[in-house]
């Protein structure tokens, strides 16, 4: 797409090329090739996974099957591992040649739906200290063993530390990796296999347990990892239009369709204080003079579901427009 | 499509039949034909709107450009209210035939807008006491003087008692349901036409001031609605697959890309209760025993920004599955 910011429908979803392009060399520097396995369901984009593949990751994780049809559709699955559990692995098999589908198991269950599905490879999930998925660490070797058992290739063990990634304190994170990923290692010992995967973008300089880093939010980033000291720069905004100027309050229209908001509202550039997001709108106390027509960037609070309500990212320099991308995995 | 809740692609947006149906009878009972101009934001679907024509509503509500195209394209367009400012009508004005379009504004930039782009029949947008658009009670007058000097038709006005819609006190929603429609009655004064719209779900029964009545949440409804006492079933629910057991929580797959947040935590049928909700998770505690595979519904909190965040919608029936239909109004 040509043209500026000013010829975008808003609210519309903007990325700063250089900032991105920043986080992508700063994080490929900290974590080259294999010891990064960047995590999709961030960005949601294959485009943006492109650019990730340019940096040297050529293996990549993700959290739906959606995410993973996606990327195998669009060549990017040479070593596609699938960070969650799934009862139905059909769709994950109908892949065939066009990617290598690893997903991870953590009870009989999934292991038997895995197998039925004519998926091939997996690894143990293991629960490192967040109540989501998951098996004991003292359950893994034996769920590891019925996997083989049912004729599925154990890769090794994933523990996500999910309730470590965000801790403003970094002392806290590193301490608090340091027990989770104990427990991750306790587990692969019982269960073998190359990988151990784990971490985020909070962590991601922290986790030196795991063989790989599954980040994410780290290429588009948000105001909650912003806040925790992380050497990479705000890349994703959204991009609203001033379309209402009274004496107390101005609106622009961006809403509740456009944001995800379970991290409370977004923040504004340039000052201004936002007041009440609605479904369409955003009521905000002006910093200064703004007028109808005025173009204002905001912040979200948290990338991901964010992200996911837009069909599109365009990529600008400045106040021009150099690319469009689809968010093309979105959905289930 | 055919087939039954197990069939879907967890999660899935589910409506049930039989609510629907009912919620729509009761309004049209209410309010019927004219006097209910249905919004279209909270569930984003032409074919629900189609029910809504066949209770005896020809006229609709939108929010956004999109959503007026869209109900045009369907062939729903016979008089569509865009509830909102736009700065650029042109996308409007090419609808040509397919709508009747009218717009709001609320200053002169607005007016302007409207008037460049070839938009023809516009309301004035009174600020009747929510801090969002809509210009004040005493300068409607001026505006609609201006918007005929212009060469738009003013056909009346439009104020949304936005900050009285979801207040829990019936007594409270009266009294300031009032205070607002006496600003509206004294703008329209000066203003002329034959609308005065205004009203939602909260104040359908309680808006007698308005002409016609701008519901949108009563065809589906949400937790928050839910609370009102309302004649209104809760008929939107998110289905999703219980992916994870353990001794002190369970785990379903739906997360934070499959429900609005800005009113908290989605409710669970069955007595279970929200623990954490992430990207793909709900974490719960169970009420009672769930084995991995099981379904279970949650009741969204917002019903608008939830629907946004899905593809389609499956209508149903007990367990089966009797119809999809497309959520083809989302985006902007």
């Amino acid at each position: 797409m040509a043209g500026t910011v000013h010829d975008l429908t808003t609210p519309a979803l903007i990325v700063d090329a250089e900032a991105l392009q920043r986080n992508l060399a700063e994080m490929a520097r900290a974590l080259p090739g294999a010891r990064l396995r960047p995590h999709v369901k961030a960005h949601k984009c294959t485009a943006l996974a492109k650019r990730q593949l340019e940096a040297g990751h050529r293996s990549f994780t993700c959290a739906t099957v959606r995410e993973m049809e996606g990327m195998a559709a669009a060549g990017l699955g040479e070593d596609l591992l699938l960070a969650n559990e799934v009862l139905d692995g059909s769709r994950l098999a109908a892949l065939g040649d066009l990617a290598r589908v690893t997903v991870a198991v953590d009870s009989p269950e999934t292991i038997e739906a895995a197998a039925a599905s004519g998926i091939r490879e997996v690894v143990i999930d293991v629960n490192v200290g967040m109540p989501r998925c998951g098996c004991s660490p003292d359950d893994a070797g034996r769920l590891a063993d019925l996997a083989r058992s049912r004729g599925l290739e154990v890769r090794g063990v994933m523990g996500y530390e999910g309730h470590v990634v965000g801790l403003p304190d970094r002392g806290a994170r590193e301490q608090m990796t340091e027990d989770a990923m104990k427990l991750l290692l306790r587990a692969h010992a019982d269960v073998g296999g190359d990988l151990v995967s784990a971490g985020g973008t909070g962590t991601f300089d922290i986790n030196t347990w795991a063989t790989e880093i599954q980040a994410g939010s780290y290429a588009l980033m948000d105001t909650a990892y912003g806040e925790l000291g992380l050497p990479f720069r705000q890349a994703v905004f959204v991009l609203a239009a001033v379309i209402h100027v009274s004496p107390t309050h101005a609106v622009a229209n961006a809403g509740l369709k456009a944001f995800g908001m379970d991290h409370g509202n977004p923040a504004m550039e340039g000052g201004h204080q936002v007041f009440i997001v609605s479904d369409e709108h955003v009521t905000f106390v002006p910093s200064g003079s703004v007028k109808v027509g005025d173009l204002v960037r905001f912040v979200p609070a948290h990338v991901d579901p964010t992200v996911a309500y837009h069909e599109r990212m365009h990529l600008v320099d400045g106040e021009d427009v150099i690319d469009t991308w689809p968010v093309d995995l979105r959905g289930w």
